[in-house]
């Protein structure tokens, strides 16, 4: 029989700490009876809470921490603060020693990232880790990378972020060659940054294995599932995702206040209610919840930091599908084709 | 009595040309029949045409150009090719030798952008013009700048843009002391690219008269209407307006894919055909169909390349109504004072 698969939690990260994790943590029980859970953070706040989950109780891994990391701490003094003994860092020392397979926490992404970084440093071949969204579309789901793990990316960079993004693409949505494109602000070769172009062009030139490169995107592209995966840099990623998230909540705002405002729209209502709930769950960011930092030695999952119970365990779920599926491997596989691939070139000029 | 306000057009720009312009312009004359349109373009298209507009026949002043500008020229080709000739040219150069008071053109944005640049130059005391879009918020519209006319801006020219969105924010909102947000990946001081940084530190000291900032927003802050006027370099500000254009496509077709679903949801939308009637005007592209180009001596107004005559029609009342709230005096008002704010201010030192 296989090894099971082991998640690490930050008990303690989000908004609501304990309150979330531990209702999402039985949920996942529930529902994958297999999975392993290790438990980080304070034992004098969680043990008396396990009463209620007799399930989660029974089957989780308990580790006590000390220290529990502020959603507004500055990712230096988080380090400083939390280094080697907060809950947030030693749910991600247990992927670094094997203990876990994935870690996931909804603490704040800038202290998460920091500890993220120092602790499992980065894959060999990778300068730069990305934070990866994952983006429903009109199609299904796409990858976008980076959505703010750094600011600014150069050439080569972008190239590792398409490598990362496709291993991401085949762990979780199982496309064998997926799709790429640059994010950029026209379609033409000779738009946008530098970066971008340069990038493009190589490639273009370079096409590595397991990866179709389609082009440049533009930004209404994203959503209309143009590629499998879109690759930008964290500056622009970040904005284009949260544009995204204020104008779907801007739409379903209006949408209230339409169906509310008479009577025939509040009949109309009651009528497509079922319809409405379709919806509904078709935008529910609790479904697409977590951003995945790619290219450590390991996998860490954010988890938005005002989740609920619901969301919380469909960023555990995630990391489960992806510990299954192994993205690490994969992408250690891609990364060192890609460099084969660099290298026989090199030896043919 | 005061002088008619003169709008000229480029007849011949966009996906449709004529098929658009000639019906928007003489639903505008309908609607304001005190304007005074100046239209560019071939008189042999053009002329037979409007024996089915007889208002628009009337009333029009026409000028013959031999050239016009295709959807896909580039910048360097329009410009060679038209330059002084084309319609695009004629009716931006109308604004510069003071028959027109705003040029309108669809055609495309980067020849546009080329041509009126050349042709009416900057202002003085503006390094570089800015696209700036109106965007529905949750609260009515905000300005955003940059969405696309330059890519990369330092903190002198976001500040620059700030002061351009704000005389754009008082001519067609009417708001006096419009708020301004810097658009960022987070909103603590220490967040982001450095020209961001710098700019929301000089906004802070220098307080320039009839703004008041109000620091950093994110993408989501955008459609919340957080602020009235969302300063951005063009790179992030083309992929934050086409991303939110992307999702509103998408979450438009969700909702008439669910409402067509099944019976029920079928009956329900007859009921709610108002509400859903009230939404799409809310969502309507056309409403606010115009990007402007600010920072230039004279305004040109690009509406987009697809719309339809009712969306080319509201561009040319947007053009109105800066025309007749003299922006382009506000504009030169307020740079005038926060240069002078900005001597006494080094006098002082």
């Amino acid at each position: 029989m296989s090894k099971k698969i082991c998640i690490s939690l930050d008990a303690m990260g989000g908004d609501y700490g304990v309150d979330v994790v531990l209702p999402a943590a039985d949920m996942v029980l529930q529902r994958c009876p297999s999975i392993e859970l290790l438990l980080f953070g304070d034992l004098k706040v969680i043990e008396p809470m396990l009463e209620e989950y007799p399930r989660l109780k029974q089957a989780a891994l308990l580790r006590h921490c000390d220290v529990s990391i502020g959603m507004d701490e500055k990712p230096s003094q988080a380090l400083r603060k939390g280094r080697g003994k907060s809950s947030m860092w030693q749910s991600i020392a247990a992927v670094k020693n094997g203990e876990a397979d994935v870690a996931v926490s909804a603490g704040n992404t800038g202290a998460l990232m920091a500890m993220a970084k120092f602790c499992l440093r980065t894959m060999s071949g990778i300068e730069r880790p990305a934070l990866a969204a994952i983006w429903p579309t009109m199609r299904g789901e796409s990858i976008v990378l980076d959505v703010g793990a750094t600011i600014g990316a150069d050439a080569q960079q972008l190239i590792d972020f398409a490598i990362l993004g496709c291993a991401m693409s085949r762990s979780i949505h199982g496309i064998n060659q997926p799709t790429v494109g640059l994010l950029n602000v026209g379609v033409e070769e000779v738009k946008g940054v530098e970066e971008v172009r340069t990038a493009g062009k190589m490639l273009r030139s370079l096409s590595p294995p397991n990866l179709v490169y389609s082009g440049f995107v533009e930004g209404d592209d994203i959503g209309k599932g143009a590629v499998d995966v879109v690759v930008t840099e964290g500056f622009a990623g970040n904005i284009a995702l949260k544009t995204a998230e204020g104008t779907v909540k801007q739409f379903t705002g209006y949408l209230r206040a339409a169906m509310n405002r008479t009577l025939m729209s509040k009949i109309g209502y009651l009528f497509a209610r079922g319809a409405f709930a379709r919806l509904r769950a078709k935008l529910d960011p609790r479904k697409v919840n977590g951003g995945v930092f790619l290219g450590l030695n390991g996998i860490v999952i954010k988890s938005h930091g005002g989740s609920d119970a619901e969301g919380f365990a469909a960023a555990v779920e995630l990391a489960y599908d992806m510990a299954r599926n192994e993205l690490i491997k994969k992408i250690s596989d891609d990364l060192a084709n890609y460099h084969r691939g660099r290298f026989s070139e090199a030896e043919d000029n």
